[in-house]
């Protein structure tokens, strides 16, 4: 694990991100289904489909075999995501609420944005495409965790959630069609989508419906 | 977008059903998220969502990157969709159920299950191949609509629906089967599915369960 | 149907437990579809969605075109699943826990854990690979065809289902592990899923849950 952990923190933008976001989003699902009283398996099933849903259906989109499935590494990554909200349920009243589980959301939420962003550039999508394989990483994984924990997907569309992931993505294919770096291009993804986020939640952002703008 | 219009309407059957299909389909779905009061964001996810989810589950179970991700086109036809609905919003009291947004459903269903049934027989799969793959196309994007609308997808086979999108598709393999032209074969699909689902609506069809068959 | 069943029955390890599995699966979800007053195409369609989703995804994440789509046997054994159905309920007051249909739903659950780790090994993935395509396989079905119900899908990691999946899977990948022959890999699979599952409905077996563990 911490091998693993130090290959990845070594090794280039799509390693770290990807190591980054396994472990924040298997941590945020697993705590979602302790909060729900799931039994064991129940918890590592919620943690494991948050952390590898989202980039199990980018890869069947680009049309190749889930990196999910071939490599052992990271299912060791996300089994440590879910070790870790085991260990937090133990020491925090409510970890599914704490801080600690949002900020690691937000940071899950980037990093997949950013993963997805790359891994469709490398398909040669259209600019389109980009935004939309980055936003289907981003969001995929919290949609199925919510089906599976019988909440509605819908709510990541309620509020300004998977809007973060889609300004990532467009940072992301702007800084391409300006030839950026692919680092600079990861960089500005993640912290468009991470900073949108943490703003969100602070400060209670909402877009408006049909039915606010008629009413002014 | 006009010239993408006159294009597509001068081109292949497929081309022609798509477009048609895109649009329809789009301004259908975000009727249904306007009148659930989702927010801008919302709207034009469910729109494309409705627009796109059955096509790109088409072509990734014959096994090709999807179209809606590699052309800029497309893209453009769904914001127009829900452009339209946006607009219609504005001047009617209902746009979900109004005619303009029940008839523009099934000619979407018609169009898309058309389109499937095309893709379906160039991959070369079998003749049930042809009618689950046009009938997972008309039917997929209104299903996965519903899902983030916080509806049942079973409401799908709740009524005629689904069934005209199986009759279209079988229409197509037998229109092939007799060795008719593609675009005979086309038009038989769409003018089968669009009659039945216009018939069902209008004279209110429903299939028997086993129960009322067991009643009699 | 006769000669498709007695060709698979001599055939080679994968068509008998896919033959077994479509006939078995597609009976469980048409019960389950009567039961909820579903009309005769949604009955089918419910069956056909238990019988065929799980090894649909199963073909999509190994990236080739799902055998359901090729052939037209699959349809047919899986049509004749229905007609199994429909032909109990005329017999039995409630065919959706008689133990006809819990015995069919073990021993689908079984054929499809053991045709998803033939594929997956086949395929190349990881060791967790093959676990997580024969789960995939195994309890897709049963997903897709309780969320058509409109029923959580979740109710499936509840008490002791998908684990059995799980145990039948990671009895395979030990298997195929220790250099034994494909038969008898997929002999062990097939006995460990189906021994754990009758026993789990026997004996009430559940897993323990974060609350119930730090209640002790």
């Amino acid at each position: 694990m911490i091998r693993a952990l130090v290959t990845a923190l070594l090794g280039d933008p799509f390693s770290i991100v990807n190591t980054i976001g396994l472990i924040a989003f298997a941590l945020v699902g697993a705590a979602k289904a302790i909060r729900e009283e799931f039994d064991l398996f129940g918890i590592t099933v919620v943690g494991l489909s948050m952390a590898f849903a989202g980039g199990m259906t980018r890869d069947l989109l680009v049309n190749r075999i889930p990196l999910a499935l071939q490599s052992s590494t990271e299912i060791g990554l996300g089994l440590f995501g879910v070790g870790l909200a085991v260990a937090l349920s133990a020491v925090l009243p409510t970890p599914d609420t704490h801080p600690i589980t949002l900020v690691s959301d937000a940071i899950g939420l980037a990093a997949f944005a950013t993963t997805g962003a790359i891994v469709a550039t490398e398909a040669g999508v259209s600019g389109f495409g980009v935004v939309a394989i980055a936003t289907i990483n981003a969001v995929g994984g919290g949609a199925l965790a919510d089906i599976l924990l019988d909440r509605s997907p819908f709510i990541l569309f309620d509020d300004f959630y998977a809007s973060c992931a889609v300004l990532g993505g467009s940072a992301y294919w702007g800084a391409v069609s300006v030839d950026a770096a692919g680092g600079t291009a990861a960089t500005a993804c993640a912290l468009v989508t991470v900073g949108t986020r943490l703003a969100a939640v602070t400060y209670g952002w909402s877009l408006p419906t049909m039915q606010t703008l008629q009413r002014r």
